[in-house]
Parts: C-alpha cells; sequence; structure tokens
C-alpha cells in the first residue's frame, strides 16, 4: 500500500457497538448500524487514527438472535471521555457517534461531541461530528422509547446525521412513501434541528406510491442513499430552499442471509457536492466487498459441513442453519482492501430533479 | 495493497487489553504488553480475521501514568466466549492470550483456550496457542501476586509463550544474570511447563556478568530476543538437549518518552527455525516502524505548544511534558503500513553457540 491511497491524515473518535467476532455491517433487521469493529478497521484502513470508545462488549453481531456480553454505562462512557482528557488526548477532527445503549447513554456521547466542539472553538472547522442515530429500522425501534427524544435533543449539535429512512421518518414525523413525503422529511429535518448535513442511508424507492421517472432504473429490493446539504458559506441556513438533494442507488444487503446483492450501478448525471461524492465513493467500496464477501459466502455454504442436522429438531435445524448462514455473510474486508481503496464499480450520483420536490420547497 | 503481502488465510481469537487511544506497544516499565489494539490491527493489516475479546476498556495506555476504564471480570471474559460457543463461532486458528486483570481472569483465559485445543483435536496442528505471560518488567510485578500461580497452570497447555526477562525469571524461578543462568532458565520453562516454543521477548545482554564473544557486537541499551524451540516431530521433548535456541537482538524502546532507537540489525549466520524466522520478520518490521514513530514523535515535540507551561508548578510543568512525550510517541502504524509489511532493515537470527549453553544442557 503506497501512502497515495490513503486520506489526509485524520484522527477520528469513533463511538460505537464493538463485537468480538469478526466484522459487520450492512441493512439488516436486526442490527442496521455499522459497529465500531468494522468502521474503526475501515477507517484505519484508509489511514485514519481512530480512537475507539465501545459502548457495548457483545460476542457476535446481533444478526445470529443470540448473543452475549455487556453494554457500557452512561457513566463508563463518560468517564472513558474523562480519560482522554484528563491526558489531553482530544485533538479530534472527526467524532463519529453510533450505537448508544440507552437514553443516558445517547446524552452522554451528546455531551463529549459538545465538549469536542467547544475544545475546537478556536479554530473554525477544525472539528466535525457525524452521527448515526441508531434507533430502529423497518418501521420497528429497537432501542427504548426514551432514547428518540434524547436523541433528538443532541442531534441539533451535529455536522452530519446518518438516519436509515425509519430513523428520518421518526425524526421528521413524517412517513416517507413517496419521493415528496421524503422531500418533506428531509425539509423538516434540516428545518427542526438545523443539521446541515443529512445522508439519509437506505431508502427503498420502488416501494413508492408514486413512480416518477426517476425510478424506472431503480431495481427492487435496492437502496437509494438520498443527501441533502444546506446551501450556505456563513451560518446554518436550515430552509428547504437552499438544500441541494442528490440521490445514488447501490445495494448493500448481502449481510442478511437472505439477501442478495442487487445493486446497478446508476450512471445519472453527477453530483458533485462533496458529501455525494464521498457517498459514492462510500457505496463503490462496500459494492466491491460485499461482492467478494458474496462470493466467500456462497462458497463457504457449499463447503458446509451438514452432517447431523437432520438428527435435529425442525426448530433446531432452522436455527442451525441461520447461524450458519450469518456466519458465511461475515464481510470479508481484510483479505479485500484493495476492493475498498480501488473499487471495481462506478456510482454516481445524481441531482434530485425539482419536480420531484414539493410545493414550496423548490 | 495486494493479497501477495497477506498471510495465509488465519482466524485469530485475541484476548487481551482494549484503549481507546491510538495504538502502542512495545518495552515500557509501565505496560510491556502489546494490547489488543495494536495487535488487532497487526494482524488485521496482514490478513488476519480477528476476533478481539477484550480483557480491559481503559481511555490510554498505562504509560500515560494515568487512565480511566474498566477491567473486565472472569465471568465477563468467559459468557463472551460462552457468546461465540452457542453461535458456533470458534474454529480459530491462532488464539493470542494477553494481559488479564485478575488471577481469575487468567483462569478463565486458561479455560478458553483448553477448550478450544479440545474442540479441535481432531484435526491435529489445526490450533495454535500464543500466550503472552503478562505479569511484569523490570525486576517488578504489576499484576497482583496471585495471578503468578494461575498463569504457571494454564502455560503448561498454551504453544508458544512469549515471557519477557522479568516473566522468564519468574516462571523459571532463575534470576537471568549471564548467558548461562539465560539458558538454565529456557531449559527450566521447557522442563517445568511442557511448552514447546519460549520466546523471551526482551533480555539485556550488556548487562551480563558475563561477556561471551557474541556480546561485542550488543549496543547498550538494545534487547536481545531469545528463542528456542524443542525439537520433536511426535510428542512434546521438553529436555534441553532438544531445544535449538537463537538470539536476534534489536531495538523496541521508542514507546516510553525519554528511549531511543538504537537497533543494530545483527547480521550473524541466519538461523532457520520457523519461530526464529518469524521473530526477525517481526523485529524488522517493528524496527522499520518505531523509526518512522520516533521521526514523527520528534517532529511532533518540536511544534508542541508549551504556552501556559511557565505557568504551572514544577510538577504539574513535569506531569505535562509526560504526557506530551507519550502522547507524541503512539506508534504510527494506520500511515506506515507498508513499512509493517515490507521493512527497511535486515534482522538475522543467530544460533545459540553450544558454548554458551549450561553444562548439561549440550
Amino acid at each position: 500500500m503506497s501512502t497515495v491511497s490513503l486520506v489526509p491524515e485524520t484522527r477520528v473518535l469513533a463511538i460505537a457497538s464493538h463485537v468480538s467476532h469478526f466484522v459487520k455491517c450492512g441493512h439488516d433487521p436486526h442490527i442496521s448500524y455499522v459497529g465500531n469493529k468494522m468502521a474503526t478497521l475501515v477507517m484505519q484502513l484508509l489511514g485514519c487514527d481512530v480512537a475507539a470508545l465501545n459502548t457495548v462488549h457483545f460476542s457476535n453481531h446481533t444478526g445470529y438472535r443470540q448473543f452475549k456480553g455487556t453494554r457500557a454505562t452512561a457513566e463508563q462512557i463518560t468517564e472513558l471521555y474523562e480519560g482522554l482528557c484528563q491526558s489531553h488526548l482530544t485533538d479530534f477532527d472527526v467524532m463519529l457517534s453510533g450505537y448508544a445503549p440507552s437514553a443516558a447513554a445517547v446524552e452522554a456521547v451528546g455531551a463529549i461531541g459538545m465538549d469536542l466542539q467547544r475544545k475546537a472553538e478556536k479554530n473554525p472547522g477544525s472539528f466535525f461530528w457525524v452521527l448515526d442515530p441508531v434507533m430502529g429500522d423497518q418501521g420497528r425501534l429497537y432501542v427504548s422509547n426514551d432514547v428518540v427524544p434524547a436523541y433528538k435533543t443532541i442531534i441539533h449539535h451535529a455536522d452530519l446525521i446518518l438516519p436509515n429512512q425509519f430513523e428520518a421518518e421518526t425524526l421528521s414525523g413524517i412517513k416517507i412513501t413517496s419521493l415528496s413525503t421524503l422531500a418533506e422529511a428531509i425539509t423538516a429535518i434540516h428545518a427542526t434541528y438545523n443539521v446541515p448535513h443529512i445522508i439519509i442511508t437506505s431508502v427503498d424507492l420502488s416501494r413508492f406510491t408514486q413512480s416518477p421517472s426517476s425510478q424506472t432504473t431503480t431495481p427492487p429490493d435496492s437502496l437509494t442513499v438520498i443527501g441533502s446539504t444546506t446551501r450556505s458559506d456563513g451560518p446554518r441556513v436550515s430552509s428547504a430552499s437552499t438544500s441541494q438533494p442528490w440521490t445514488a442507488t447501490s445495494a448493500a444487503q448481502v449481510t442478511s442471509p437472505d439477501d442478495k446483492v442487487l445493486g446497478v450501478p446508476r450512471r445519472g448525471q453527477g453530483h458533485g457536492s462533496p458529501s455525494a461524492r464521498a457517498t459514492v465513493q462510500v457505496l463503490a467500496s462496500m459494492h466491491s466487498v460485499l461482492e467478494k464477501t458474496m462470493e466467500a459466502r456462497d462458497a463457504e455454504l457449499r463447503a458446509a459441513d451438514t452432517r447431523g442436522d437432520e438428527t435435529l429438531s425442525e426448530e433446531e435445524r432452522l436455527k442451525r442453519e441461520h447461524l450458519r448462514k450469518s456466519k458465511a455473510a461475515e464481510v470479508r474486508l481484510v483479505r479485500n482492501v484493495q476492493y475498498l481503496r480501488e473499487p471495481t464499480v462506478v456510482f454516481q450520483a445524481q441531482e434530485w430533479r425539482k419536480e420531484d420536490l414539493p410545493a414550496g420547497s423548490q
């Protein structure tokens, strides 16, 4: 690896979950967040120094439907950060905050983000907080109800948030069933939380009630990433009239045993905003690594030793099969770093056409 | 990175300490173990899939002389392993066990190693347990006294142990002050614990009371790695007459603020045992990465903002300086992966000459 393929030197504080068993990411009804094991390794492979503050310590990801381990308390999260502070180890360029196991933990993470912002006040633009408001997926919360208002309080302070479709609905109070409700939700999130950058990490356009022309190339079950940035050089501007929404379609569904990679690179007109450019790079990397993962998964399942399965009860057999498929689908990252850095597919972001936006937001 | 530079596919369970703040390794009076953050990342960069089971969760390494965080209990360590077992995630090729925070935790780690050995019984040679008996350094224990007998019990089951000089003394009951006492200690460890591979990770030959010819090229304060493998194709043979000791001299002292890289590559006759070959590769990688670390450390210290230091008390000023030096000396790994994989220096292992061995062991 040459230093050419590395990102600029970046010091990252990553506050998220840790699972012992290898790495996991992606879209899965049971776990839609990217844990610290994957996030930390990816950022390290790209050349970032990452301090990992783990919010849970689990044996394996929850997609296996069983796991053991412990959750960090808010006090433990705060204490680790205080340890960094007392030794002057808080000169981070970026904070990435993901899953936190309770409302108090979300508040503790929020306090850390705000403290880092205060410390960076002297150098405007020197600190960037990426917040993944992990609350649920597929129409269902998988955190306790009080986590939602906790996120609603801290999101005001983040620079970029990464909700999935359900989380965007939860934050906006708007059910996303069409391009216009999607645009309304984005508008509402910008306006309500004054957050300058939003990337909705997974929207299933094929299920929308409307059928605009932009959907004709969207295969069923693929996911579209929608981004929006307020157009402003000065103070944050949050009205929809200043937003620059864009879309990029991909498929990142290999990690659930029953999923398939269905991505069709979209070669529409390119959209050049920084977050759009970053997203298409991420999608291309994910797509390439997940393709390699799927090949390895299929090979592992073909070679699987299923002897003894016939002696199990039907329930036990299905459970065993689920565990086998979950294990086979673990992301193959360490052997495929070159595809992370130099993906073999090209995605392009597409500007969201004005006619797709609801009246009043154009 | 091409796959050419990767090691063969290896699934590793790494049970060791986790610190949030970046990575740390090396020889330091305050912390001489390689924590999981460094060990996991190095193995991942070389292409291993690593499951990290963390025994402590600290904000930063203890060389800063202050840190916050929590220690895992033996029950928590065991529970995480049970989580892996219940989902059939224990097909590891290698287990690397490092720091455990109590005697009960050492016993829990030992039970995990033995369980993995039992699971691998059907495929002899398919599982290898590397055990770093972290107990102390520089003549002093930094674990509680009951950790020592706990290690003495589990070491019988390991395939390779990595004591430093003090730990080798503790395990053998022999004070190492000369080549002959060093050989006696190795002989005693092989005999007492029936362990086939021993690598003593740091011996300071320059302080030995004897001065054999092999020391003439050893610079003061450099460290020599001593290895020994029982020569056996069948059952383990533990007498010294079957051991093949070798040495390799390096210097891995950058991580303590006051240390300097002093390594002089030794170009003696090469020694071809697998553990010797692996060790010289590790030394070359460490040396190259630590050279880059030292350059970056010096640059960081030259650029350090020391304004305000003059207003501090002498004690506070020294503390601030120590923290600054500790931070500057954090290992620069993610930006220097090419030096890990393709180091710029060459070390060679040297066979330990028969005349250096004590009578009766030749």
